[in-house]
């Protein structure tokens, strides 16, 4: 075996001999080996990487937009009540000059409210009427169906919903027909 | 010079063939610079790519910390002529308890507004009594200092001003001594 690797040797030596004026400097196999090793290591290391910087970049795309689409969860719930305690107002009567001024200006402050609430996705959940739906309503009390409503509607809203785009703020407290 | 070259490299087989079941493999010497370049290139490429993930990752950090503590610049600039307004209505002068009735349900809400803007971040500038700035207070008029007020000094606040953390929302509108 040893010999006929000899001679395999001396037939290439016979080839390559013509161009022997360059200087030859064998380097070992496992120099060539190590050095494809750790280029594949690094190769590997790299795509990881440019995979990685993919993903962060699609991850932080998906972050930003539910920060920009939920931004005024917190603010926009803070001002229910508010919106509440205008309508509250609303409801009183009043029997002079001075009392209609005031009430047209609450009635304005709550058309401005509105519509800057609907301006960053807040609206009102639609209730009266609509089909009872335990994600969007609260059932807080029933009453038997009459002959023209159906059973599982919503008859009644004691307080009004609301929704920011598709997340509820508050679901609207009602009565529901069974 | 062949037949010499021929007789060193036939030495070095004396010497090898001592080990010769090994595949002998002669690799060329530009396979080896071949291979460090390109194990150099691609280590650039692997540390670029890390550089840029640590980049992402800060300039996304700053990112979302910019978005969540500015998230209800929008919201809250819509609400204050909401607020103009329902101090304005206070000012209403009312005669009768349905009046009064009124009048305290505007406060309430107007209080619950303060406080939710205040909770995100959005205060009224202080203006009156203050030190003229041009970053936070919009001249309007300008009246001739009195011997008990320094010049340069807000005398009069026409409308409120309001701001995020550091951000003007809308300087307040006032009147300045000179």
């Amino acid at each position: 075996m040893a010999e006929e690797k000899k001679n395999e040797v001396e037939e290439e030596l016979e080839e390559t001999t013509d161009n022997a004026t360059e200087e030859i400097d064998i380097p070992e196999v496992s120099e060539v080996e190590e050095l494809t090793s750790k280029f594949n290591e690094m190769e590997d290391k790299f795509l990881r990487a440019r995979a990685e910087i993919a993903n962060m970049s699609n991850r932080n795309k998906n972050e930003r937009e539910q920060l920009v689409r939920y931004r005024s969860q917190d603010l926009g719930k803070k001002l229910l009540p508010a919106i509440d305690n205008l309508e509250r107002a609303l409801a009183t009567e009043v029997n002079d000059d001075q009392g209609t001024s005031l009430k047209k200006g609450v009635e304005m402050v709550l058309e401005s409210l509105t519509v800057a609430l609907k301006e960053e996705g807040i609206t009102e959940i639609k209730a009266e009427g609509e089909a009872f739906d335990p994600n969007l309503h609260q059932a807080v009390q029933t009453v038997a169906a009459e002959d023209d409503v159906k059973p599982e509607t919503v008859v009644n809203v004691l307080q009004k919903g609301y929704q920011l785009h598709d997340r509820v703020l508050r679901p609207a407290m009602v009565i529901v027909a069974q």
